[in-house]
């Protein structure tokens, strides 16, 4: 096994642009840890990928938007599943502390 | 999208027996929450899986035992990946507040 990493300690600072880092990757599967803060997407380059994407807020605090049913605020612990062609932005992330998400990209190509 | 779902949030009582509710399925990919309150693998029955299995702690505590590099403390936040065909064991885990991983299952067959 490999020695364990914990994800919300000791963050790289993301203000003044938000962080990816890949965790795992397999065929077909991505683990990604986001640390945001305060970063939103665009109004006019929402997000639409080409595969689902399965999120977790593991902590701070955000606010999604989805094209069609609006806009729904993260606590942690609140994990949905973004289907590919779901055209969605990040409308607002809390700073500090920073916001820390897990991300599943599947099937991503 | 599917409206968010908080994994931390109104538990199911797991006193009786640790409670295992597969989140996603995907061919290769399967995303679970585990919650325990207390229980343990049997030290004569390690987990001997065929697939590799990404472990995050989310909230609780636990401690994890690993044929060959020993016992190995998690706190929320801790995430490591168990590779196929290393025997472990959970040798303790918090029960009030309870423990809850994610457990992401790669390749499972």
């Amino acid at each position: 096994m490999t020695a364990p990493r914990n994800l919300l300690a000791s963050l790289p600072d993301a203000r003044a642009q938000e962080l990816f880092t890949t965790l795992l990757a397999r065929p077909g599967v991505r683990i990604e840890r986001i640390v945001s803060q305060g970063q939103v997407t665009p109004a006019d380059a929402p997000y639409d990928q080409n595969h689902d994407e399965w999120v977790l807020l593991l902590a701070g605090a955000a606010r999604l938007w989805f094209d069609g049913t609006g806009e729904q605020a993260l606590v942690p612990g609140d994990a949905l599943l973004i289907p590919a062609r779901v055209a969605h932005r990040v409308t607002w992330t809390q700073a500090d502390p920073p916001t820390v998400w897990l991300a599943v990209h599947l099937g991503e190509t």
